[in-house]
């Protein structure tokens, strides 16, 4: 079945009690980097802010946990506090419901329509949870979003371990189901050991042998990417012909590699000041509509805090941001589902079996449908953000 | 590529050492189900007894931690302690090497040739490990064995959970990969629940709405079957008719349902000993060639320990038994990885999704291979155990 | 502080809506192990029914997942499937408010007094959960139950490969903080072994140094016990001198050692009809009124389903039975915390430390409050069951 | 039994094979951060280069996954790729035997002396392995590093969400076992809202009441801190009077807090710069004897590459370097454990229990040693780094 995008519905503004609820009190920042007392945090949900304009402003772009600032154009941002400049007016008050003229909208999106409803909100993510019903939905939505949304994934290492795995993902960046990619310095040095020698870690990614001076392989790897200036000249030169980092850059896919103080080398285009990196992370975030994160307790988790439960497109129309965590651990994957919304999905399983299966749904359902996509087109016919 | 046995290689008995080690001592059992003291007990490997007329005799159908007792009829036999009889001839002796007439065999199959250096020996199974190689060389193997070997499932009730998992398992009955079955009641359970209600547990198996008075639901399977007496005569009369129970009582899969403490119930079909159940699992696990255990360390322990590294086949030709563990935890898997042989095999991975993805690669193998398979001929062609 | 045990409020039967509902209507076995259409069956919650007397009769001895049979004696009984009788009459009906004459009273106890709100419910287990305040009330909760209640401990063999951790649980054995012990096999034959030869599973409990031919060592336990016929004869005659079995043996402790098809031997006492060990498990579980579950699916699933949420004490008193669950995994834990009932507790961490940790508080207590406890003096003092 | 430190055996330079050795070659560094072919990367082992002055070079403060560069000084250094300069000289070499000049030495402790068996190489880690012994040891070892050694803890922030384990913590670092702590920014978040709240995440960490508002909880810790412009100052100031953070400052342990993507905030002495933090924990690691990482897989395999099996102390003796991890997940414990080191430990358990268990251990054995150890004196009587 097609997917179409649940309807949202905002709020009575209009109607007791919104109706009666004053303006937002904003209080001024004293100290950069600092809030204001009583600052408002924002959550995963869409915000109104009740300004002197006598209107209720949507927080477009929002992010948890960070404070709300009415910028000198009149817009509304959702700042951080290491973002906080002298000056910065910032909404104060921690009531939710209005009465601080502040509304924070739980249950906009109407369940009941055709399409919404298949999204139910499901609480207990266990590894005995039946799981056909989120394949069969994750092929329709990415089928929908490949056109019309932006799909963000988020990977650990693991993704690169595996020759099936990884063959998998490179083909789907080829149809068009990637737009952007948030790792790490690990995914892309193992993906180029992969491209250059075959293995990951030394270890082959399918024969599974281990390479004489095997623990060399992902040094080497680093040193022949460093020697060159980057990833990107690697790829240009020839030097690295194939795998995830060659799809991504080759299909101009938006890619956000981090640092963390586990790396080795890094690899150039990693991003070492972890705030910079966030920043970047969260150009990406902004305009996401659908993320799935495999195996990545780090990145999974900080792309969770950067993304919303809806987004804005358009003129103002909402539509929900959907999340998919995959990975092996309840821990893990709770830790994530906890977002308390609609929206977030887990999977118990290997990303190994879940990459494979999802690129072979995806096929079969294009397949059946006779869907005739020729190259790169999808990005265009993409929603501009 | 086509799977093929690797060949095993017999001890050279008419050389030294093996030449000049002495008859095996045989005790007598004073006390039934007691063994005699200095017993030798049984590991997973083949094992040789040398004996009075001279010979070295191969134990057939073997399994670890049992004592061997010289039968009347000349043959030997591996017992458990509690099958001994007063009066038995145990073989006694705890050097390995032949020093007591006893010798173990760890390195009979060659894996320099074709075919066996696929199954070369792994030892650290974790979630991060490659598995392509091991979908690809199971593919091989399940084809080879479907004709020639013996398949054995062992099933938590984790496959009876997710609508996309059971039917993959139904189809893999009905294509004939499936020899036999050993499972415990709650499989036997929920699959009914499913048949009857599509749910498991009260949860609908695809969409997972919980159904009202969802908790009867397999209170409800379990009072239908008991009041006609059998799931086999629930089926035959039509009240079920679908599901892995279905399949496998109608493609005469053979079945052992071995009850546990943690029982509703029970089925009419379940063993109450666990014994005997056992017994029963033996008489199956004798024939195995091939034993797949997913998602449940109760049962795939217990068949663990029944089934060895080999088996001997047609006129004394040894083959080696093959042993995969699928589990979602690396606790779980290397439970029964130690066992320290070529032929043991653990996926970190939901069972819904292995199940999937092995049925769909057995699929499209068989597509490519344009091999026809009419109905139910398998079963004649296969080695008769 | 002091544990006391919250109060228990019955229901207002005088009161509508339950003064108008009507009697529970009760249907006939037509045949044995066959509940009639429409029974009810029972959850962890007190249930009361609505008989012909005109009176709501509170069902003692109650367990999940069973039919309730009004005896002749006129007394309510909850029967397993297995056990129903030809002619034996059931209450019918699944409306759990009173509409059926069928009560289920899930909001019997007053959280807003002393010692209750302690126990306050908490649905989230994960390994970051904090847990100080459980070992504290579990100390306060041991010592009341050590003397007023019936503690049963449902073991795993975990806790006998760890020789600090087996110790701490044999001297709370000694200091009469175990009254029934629910174990497999498995737990009987490493303690055996441990007590035999210091090992389990041919590693030595301390120094974990393995044992040459370690792997005959629990078959030798095994072997040693079933020659002198019994674990009890085997520690009269002085061969089992220490250790977990010896100390239960010793102190008179309740015992129930259930069957599984994983077991080797098996030693003599344990049940090999796991429906018998069910009926055995549960004689035990009637009267238990605070269990603790270490490391064990199997088991702790098993009693689990055996124990309700209450106890009827003396007079027609009713009290909370708590259920604490301890595993390393959240997946195992998750399994009993959905119980969805006040009392369970789960926590997540290694049953050695938990052992270790509970034993030593337990004795700081003790010396703290300068308790003087004599001998086996608890066992009279216990409110007989 | 008191520790000792297991005795270092050199290799023998003067005997063949390395007598003939040559010389290791030296490649220049042609550009920035990008190391000569052929360059050979560090061990955890100690290494020895045969340089020109016929002498074989022991490298000192070594990590692995380094290039070995001779510096204008004459010493070899162990350098990260990205601090390479155009013109470094770099040792040569992919054989670790000598053959090129460059000795791996993997034996050099002997391990038959007392103290040094004890710690015997254990390569399996499991849940159900006997741990009895890790804490004896570590009880002794600890008392030994406190006044000889130099203990790193690295922490995730788990322990600051148990009362117990949070107070535990601080009792160690009082009483001297904790010279240096290596975390991130949540630790110190978690710490901080704790101390100045009593809650972490906003939910009481003994009664786990959740705060009303509990979720702005951490973030107005953050700004407090931020307001006043560090943690040190918080503390100075009197707003912090408790908790890791308080005792660490107070006491003068060492403390690197490195930045993460998942950040927020952040704190002030958080590094966001990945590779400086990198810098800034090797520079603590070089002068570790003991380190301990307890629940935190990023931290822990970070400072695992850090840190190599030894350390050289005073002029020119070789002592190992402990490492322990501690975590709940089979899969965590074991990418540490691979290193292979005899000195690598793992313990699977809640780090609550863990920390707790060994606080009250070294207590105890402190106690009953009628050890006095006044006030901070600890920190003169340590080899000075």
């Amino acid at each position: 079945m097609a997917f179409s995008l649940p309807t949202y519905k905002a709020p009575e503004f209009s109607e007791r009690p919104l109706r009666d609820c004053p303006c937002v009190v904003l209080g001024k920042v004293r100290k950069t980097g600092v809030a204001p007392e009583h600052y408002h945090a924002t959550s995963i949900y869409p915000e109104y802010f009740h300004l002197r304009d006598g209107r209720w402003h949507l927080l477009r772009e929002s992010r948890m946990d960070c404070v709300v600032v009415l910028e000198k154009s009149g817009t509304l941002a959702a700042k951080e506090f290491r973002h906080l400049r002298r000056g910065d007016l910032v909404a104060l008050g921690r009531r939710e419901n209005g009465e601080d003229g502040i509304f924070v909208h739980t249950k906009g999106f109407d369940l009941s329509q055709n399409g919404a409803d298949k999204f139910a909100f499901r609480t207990h993510f266990t590894r005995e949870a039946s799981f056909s019903i989120d394949y069969d939905e994750l092929y329709d939505l990415l089928q929908f979003e490949r056109q019309k949304g932006f799909i963000v994934w988020v990977l650990g290492p693991a993704v690169s371990f595996d020759k099936d795995a990884r063959e998998a993902f490179v083909a789907m960046v080829e149809r068009g189901y990637v737009h952007a990619l948030l790792a790490g310095n690990a995914l892309a040095v193992h993906d180029l050991e992969g491209a250059l020698f075959g293995t990951a870690l030394g270890q082959d990614i399918y024969t599974k042998k281990t390479a004489a001076l095997g623990h060399y392989r992902h040094l080497d790897a680093i040193t022949r990417v460093r020697s060159v200036g980057s990833i990107k000249k690697a790829i240009e030169k020839g030097a690295i012909t194939g795998g995830i980092m060659h799809a991504v850059l080759k299909e101009k896919v938006e890619c956000v590699l981090a640092g963390s103080i586990r790396d080795d080398g890094p690899l150039p285009e990693v991003i070492g000041d972890v705030y910079e990196a966030q920043d970047r992370m969260r150009a990406v975030a902004k305009r996401a509509t659908t993320v799935i994160a495999l195996a990545t307790q780090l990145h999974a988790i900080a792309t969770g805090n950067l993304v919303p439960s809806y987004r804005v497109i358009g003129r103002g129309r909402v539509r929900p941001v959907y999340f998919y965590t995959v990975d092996m651990s309840e821990f893990a994957v709770n830790k994530l589902a906890n977002r308390g919304s609609l929206t977030a999905h887990s999977i118990l399983t290997n990303v190994q079996d879940f990459v494979v299966t999802v690129e072979r749904g995806l096929k079969r359902r294009v397949q059946g449908s006779r869907c005739k996509v020729q190259g790169a087109r999808w990005r265009k016919e993409r929603v501009t953000p």
